[in-house]
């Protein structure tokens, strides 16, 4: 795994110059004959193809030569099908040659145990030390079928290869294939990195070099993990400022999906949900299905979304069309309202029994009659409150859907915004490969359509903040631990006890409780008085005990000094009854919040695979149970906090809910922002989480009254 | 629409033994003529068919009449394919005849218009005064293909004739269409209803009769409303007692839905969220895609569910096993722990490399070796722990695919759990064949197969229920108002005031604060020392005042008597100052709640498809907020009150969420179920809202501290 931001330049890894396959081989079934065959026969390969095999002179009439090293001429990229065993003496003499790539294509390795494993560290020594670069091993290779060249021992890619502007790099390789046969209707992958074990190159790197591919329109990727967050959000981002989407599936929403996919490639993951909201972050279109990646990615290959389409459904289905416009609304899609001319145009087109609003029935009609089949959808389509149509056909009534799907198709011709079929019906008869032949690439089923439109406006609604500056061009996470500047830190490791973390939040301008810490009883009654509040509360300091209040060493609404000294000496002599044996600092006397306030959490943590992440939401108990919050890589800035908590339920209890009174939305802010600063700054910080932050009332602030803060050692 | 829960037998309109034709054709695209056709060459129809036809003696060799009155003998159907406007007087002619069904094939009623409507209006008073029962009018018919007999003007009739276990009533036709044609995937839809306009029998006739057909295995329907509640519920209830499952998908979920199936079919649509937690309790599946609808009606049609199931992956992609485990734990489903003996032959059947634990991932050796697909999958199945198995196949490998279909089907003869099968490739070669002749439905993504074998589970779990007496067997809703019982309820309609409405509360057993009414600031401070409470609240009364906090018309935390009789002379003038002109009854003096509760509401409204429905849930605020509620239907008990808490997360907080006190439970149980009798008895009730309920801790009871009440007129 390479930990640095910097990628290589693929180009001669996708499009070699010169090849070495070493462990040619004649026989069929074997990984060195498939791939002989594939780059012999089923590829347009233009450049030089060195075969080499220890013992054969020739293979099917193809001269060999004994090693690499017998190769007089500097090779791009040497394809390895040797036996497992032979694969790190190959490397080296790979290395030694200065081959720019090396593709392993055997097995047996990280996934068979703990001696393929280091088989793997290995390589990637070889890759270090040589600046040779390794795809694989266990991979099926590189489909390069825009080029048509199979670099892949895989006996589907000669049946496979329909070119296109999809980009594909995956991990595992089955659902990769199933993307690739997607082919059938009607979207082709053009390019296709299946990198399996990555011990060196990874799908980051791949993303990266599609960002800037002229023949990929969409990348599209399928992950078990996140080897190393820098290098995906570096990829993103470089895939991003070249207008190119990302659309991804990760697997591990569940505990299962996690378990099974650590063991499948023993990739990192870090929760979903913190991928969830980098991928959002990133603009990376994160699906749930293969089905999803599919639909998503052939629509974004038809159109360059703005993010304000409004939706047609048009439909001879009447039922149907319902379902259509039902989901649109689910989705959180808007349906447009047509324009007169266009009404006008379907009041004339269509029978009086027709729904012209939106969503359009037109019934029947447009089965029989082409030309108003042509003419109905071309009104639907050229109207201007129109970005998008969803046309689902249900069911396949032979030669007259034809005619549907004829005129569908004769209408795309004549437009850029996407007509999104939806074939329901598990016949197949002409009608769809009619759609299939022009490029409709019909959905599977109406939900599927919809939220591949979905997907598309959400995608141009996040293109759209990017350009106006509400998304970071760049997010680089926490300074490096030698530059920082952690203001107030205390040296130690470890969770710091709750007013050494309120101590720091307040040299970084978090707003904390004023507060005292009273050794004996008459520091108490001094704090008290010092405290400019009506009431404080009594908390007691042990590094030991955590739960403070069940041994009575937490004490509320303390309204006079005399009070206070008499609360510190009953707590001190309860809790001495009640955990005898820990150690007792003292009490700390802290200011109390008065008046109404909204309890919230924010929250910072370092995610294993895409470092801090900051969180906050709807705090108190209520964080549990509901789980209202929204999450940000840092750093956060102004905007980016606040948008944070417009996403967020618990932003309307903050807005004055119900007559309530609107809360200090502008301090929460300002606090996300100290949080973000500080831990930018104190990159030992592995954890803060202030729960409840008390929201008071406009203008009257925010108030941390617990914190959590938990450091790591100095280096 | 039929206001009784009575249902006709319907066996001789599913297999008339005499059929007359109305409007007879030889014209091929016409109704009448098309209709001819279907029965006459596509169907095998053994009855009696007479042909009726104004002006031609015969029809293709076949003699017609020239009225319905001219046949001498009793007709079980009479099919109507004449003009609109001749409709109305064939409907009176069936009936002088005796006819039992009038089908309506013809168009032209409800759906274009007013005039069409009291066309509608007039068949039904045909039907009522006759006992000739109709079906349609704007229908496609009825296609009984388990009897190969098409009473249908569809010219796809003859194209999609399969068999089957599926039985399926639709109101539009499109979608209905889309569920036959899944016999392009192996399963066959035998009985299919679409009623049109359902101006007299509807969808819940069509499924009462497939409650008891023996030919159908499973009840289908796709529904853009509810006509009739109760109705509904009398037939799926019939269908539970008669062991059939009904899956049921409902258009409706967003506004844009409802709207445009209101349009479409002029049905009544009650709240999406009542609708599910209708189904919910009747056992109805409810899906949201027709994809959906065939996957689980497939996977119902082939196997018992007891609810225990747990799941096997199996499958030769490591990537694709894990995004399945994946949806299998996003599902809720749980994966079985193989027993050891289905472990010891995994081993020695595959490969080192493989995954034998669930999820297995066989690797490849499956597509090329037979013998070892069939052993391992077997020994998947056969483990005891396993209930469920899916299998899915990412891509179309060609012949070493259908390898794998094969021994995937083999095993399936040999048990009755269910395999599921994904055929996740756009690329259909044989071995997707292979799957469909084999009756194996494959579905088409992971995550379908994953929801079918999820709601399969769940409705072998509802069984299980039901069988326990966990369900009522008969949910009737409240009684006529002609029988109540209404207690304590006051004679006027329209909403009551608060102090009433809790009055009625306390009649029916439901705890409410203490309270008196104080005219003057004497009665004040009396009511303060007949309330044995430290503290009350205190609120104006008057008829016109909603908001009464906002005039200064509430008062909380009144600790003496003589606070209460100042409170009361300065409440009448605060609100007479900032409200004159509203009537001041007087100052509610109330017992104030104190100490910890919990605040959930309580409440019953009338939905206007299936009458009174509760709702309990998180309350204050926070319902709206996170709409952490669940529904029944009238009545409860208290083991379905107690259900209805534990689908809420509230019942986290109630059961004592981290290291609170566990409430009251059991009183709140007391409380819905006292709720619920008294709407039972009441019905007159339109709507009962309890916000908060206070749930205190354990022992200490409940209290409704606001309550709203709205009754209808006295009948």
């Amino acid at each position: 795994m390479n930990s640095s931001t910097d990628f290589s330049d693929l180009s001669h890894l996708v499009l070699p110059r010169s090849i070495a396959l070493v462990g040619a081989s004649e026989r069929a079934q074997s990984v060195g004959g498939n791939t002989l065959e594939n780059l012999v026969t089923h590829s347009s390969f233009r450049g030089r193809l060195h075969l080499v095999n220890p013992v054969r002179p020739e293979i099917n009439g193809r001269a060999c030569v004994r090693t690499i090293s017998d190769i007089r001429e500097d090779l791009d990229l040497a394809l390895v099908a040797v036996k497992a065993d032979h694969v790190l003496p190959v490397l080296q003499q790979c290395a030694d040659q200065r081959v720019k790539f090396a593709m392993v294509l055997t097995s047996g390795f990280g996934e068979v145990g703990e001696e393929g494993r280091r088989a793997e560290a290995r390589m990637l020594e070889i890759a270090r030390s040589s600046g040779m670069r390794i795809y694989g091993p266990n991979c099926p290779g590189l489909n390069n079928i825009n080029a048509r060249l199979g670099m892949t021992f895989s006996p589907a890619y000669r049946f496979d290869q329909k070119p296109g502007p999809i980009g594909l790099a995956t991990q595992g390789g089955g659902m990769g294939r199933t993307v690739i046969q997607a082919m059938a209707r009607g979207i082709g992958t053009g390019l296709w990195f299946s990198g399996g074990n990555e011990v060196d190159l990874e799908v980051s790197d791949f993303i990266h070099y599609m960002a800037t591919a002229d023949d990929i329109k969409v990348i599209v990727t399928t992950l078990e993990g996140v080897r190393n967050g820098p290098r995906f959000l570096a990829a993103c981002q470089h895939a991003a400022r070249h207008g190119k989407p990302v659309v991804a599936m990760k697997i591990g929403k569940s505990d299962y999906g996690v378990k099974a996919a650590q063991s499948h490639t023993a990739a990192i993951s870090g929760s979903a949900e913190v991928n969830s909201a980098v991928f959002r972050e990133l603009g990376v279109i994160e699906v749930d299905e293969v089905g999803e990646l599919i639909d998503t990615a052939a629509l974004l290959a038809r159109g360059q979304p703005t993010g304000k389409e409004k939706v047609a459904v048009f439909c001879y289905s009447g039922g149907t069309a319902a379902l259509a416009a039902d989901k649109v609304g689910t989705a959180g899609l808007t349906l447009a309202e047509f324009e007169e001319t266009t009404l006008a145009t379907l009041r004339t087109q269509l029978p009086d029994y027709a729904a012209i609003s939106n969503p359009v029935d037109t019934t029947a009609v447009v089965l029989t009659n082409a030309e108003i089949g042509y003419a109905s959808l071309k009104a639907v389509v050229d109207d201007a409150q129109v970005g998008a149509v969803i046309y689902p056909i249900p069911f396949d009534y032979g030669e007259v859907t034809t005619t549907a799907a004829e005129s569908a198709a004769r209408v795309q011709r004549e437009t850029d915004k996407p007509i999104v079929m939806v074939w329901m019906s598990d016949k197949l008869g002409q009608g769809y490969p009619t759609l299939v032949d022009n490029g409709m690439v019909p959905a599977r089923s109406v939900a599927g359509a919809v939220d591949a439109v979905r997907r598309y406006v959400e995608y141009g609604a996040w293109k759209a903040r990017r350009d106006a500056g509400w998304i970071p061009q760049a997010l680089s996470g926490p300074a490096a631990a030698g530059g920082d500047d952690a203001r107030g830190l205390p040296d130690v490791a470890g969770p710091v006890r709750e007013h050494e973390a309120k101590a720091v939040l307040r040299t970084w301008g978090v707003p904390v409780p004023q507060s005292r810490f009273a050794a004996s009883a008459d520091d108490a009654a001094r704090a008290f008085a010092e405290i400019s509040a009506p009431a404080v509360a009594m908390k007691i300091v042990s590094p030991t005990i955590t739960h403070k209040s069940d041994v009575g060493g937490v004490r509320l609404g303390i309204d006079s000094a005399d009070a206070a000294r008499r609360a510190h000496t009953e707590m001190l002599a309860a809790v001495r009854a009640a955990a005898p044996g820990h150690v007792l600092d003292g009490v700390l006397v802290e200011q109390m919040s008065t008046g109404p306030f909204v309890e919230v959490v924010v929250g910072v943590h370092r995610d294993p695979a895409f470092g801090h992440v900051c969180t906050v939401g709807l705090g108190g108990i209520a964080i549990e149970l509901f789980k209202d919050v929204s999450r940000r890589l840092l750093p956060l800035d102004r905007r980016r906090a606040r948008e944070m908590l417009e996403e967020t339920r618990c932003m309307r209890l903050l807005a004055g809910f119900r007559g309530r009174p609107a809360m200090d939305v502008d301090a929460l802010v300002d606090a996300l922002v100290a949080v973000s600063d500080m831990v930018m700054r104190s990159p030992r910080i592995e954890e803060v989480e202030i729960n409840p932050m008390a929201v008071m009332p406009q203008g009257r602030g925010v108030m941390a009254l617990d914190a959590v803060l938990n450091i790591s050692p100095k280096t």
